[in-house]
């Protein structure tokens, strides 16, 4: 593309380098704050920098957070017994969501995958292990995708957290509430008739 | 969503505030640059703030520009006395990525388009009938897409420079090159047997 301005180009490039964004959206980005009133790109490029220079990671559970310590282990209301171990920040995210967990969190940073050079050094495991006494942790959900290094990890974990005797689980797997039957895959079904559950009827 | 940190909150509303970014995408992008060094975040958010505040309209062809007058302007080498009419600054942007023109343009800044309240008077149409005369200009070329509202301001713009006594052209319509005759709509298929042309053998 031809810009016939510097500034236009290197504002392309820069969203352009953002993961998903190609130069063609880039310029309609770019055009678009063109258009608007001069504040309008301020405040854009503050609220980014802004983020960025002040958000942390929570010393306890390795959200985000906007302080030493999230929001959600600074809840007192929370149960402090519980912790919920989950790979990134978007299934905290995706969790919170549903309203359903009022414990913590633990935020390992990814899963043990030898094909991707990811090891279990290379994970917030030992901090894990490490709260479970101090904090008084009597149960560890295991929140993880269901894929082979999701297992791989739920089992090394089980394995590093046995000698603390803490209650381990993992989340129920099974099919989707308005899911087909019909097309759901074949090992999914299959445990699911496998861990089948007693009718309770319709409340919920 | 459930962003438990007011600062990835705010930068994802910022982020969502642009045209096609929903709020996933945006909390993507937040994430990302959560994960970068810090100066990425920097530089980012500098190279939109300084275009923003740079940027400039070239007084004479409407185009953005670094300066008062932009690139294609200023280069003395193009043709002075072709001026090619076209909608936005997206126009410019394909028709100088085909490397085949070598005049300055006007861009007009929207076509006459009653629906959507934009008039002559909205559009920079008296400042192309000004440059005619001083210019020396001695074709005006409409690029302009051949939409009902296109073909109402091609309408409009030569009537307006009737008497300037300036050549009023527009680009040639018909099949693309690499397009099938049966997908063509009837009305391009008609006009470009109607308007066909001489043919000229294998070089270009």
């Amino acid at each position: 593309m031809n810009f016939s301005s510097k500034l236009i180009e290197e504002a392309v490039n820069a969203f352009a380098a953002l993961p998903g964004i190609g130069r063609k959206t880039a310029l309609r980005l770019v055009l678009h704050l063109v258009k608007q009133q001069p504040e309008v790109a301020e405040q854009f490029a503050e609220a980014i920098v802004k983020m960025r220079r002040n958000i942390k990671e929570c010393e306890r559970c390795h959200n985000i957070s906007d302080e030493k310590r999230c929001a959600i282990c600074a809840d007192r209301h929370r149960d402090q017994s519980l912790v919920c171990v989950v790979e990134n920040i978007r299934d905290v995210m995706a969790i919170e969501s549903t309203g359903q967990y009022r414990g913590l969190y633990h935020i390992l940073g990814g899963v043990i995958s030898p094909i991707e050079g990811v090891g279990p050094a290379d994970l917030n495991i030992d901090s894990l292990v490490q709260r479970i006494q101090p904090e008084g942790i009597k149960e560890v959900i295991m929140a993880i995708s269901p894929t082979i290094e999701g297992e791989t990890t739920i089992f090394y974990l089980s394995k590093k957290l046995r000698d603390t005797g803490v209650q381990v689980s993992t989340i129920a797997r099974g099919i989707s509430f308005g899911g087909d039957l019909e097309y759901a895959d074949e090992l999914t079904l299959g445990r699911s008739i496998v861990a089948r559950v007693p009718y309770k009827g319709m409340s919920d």
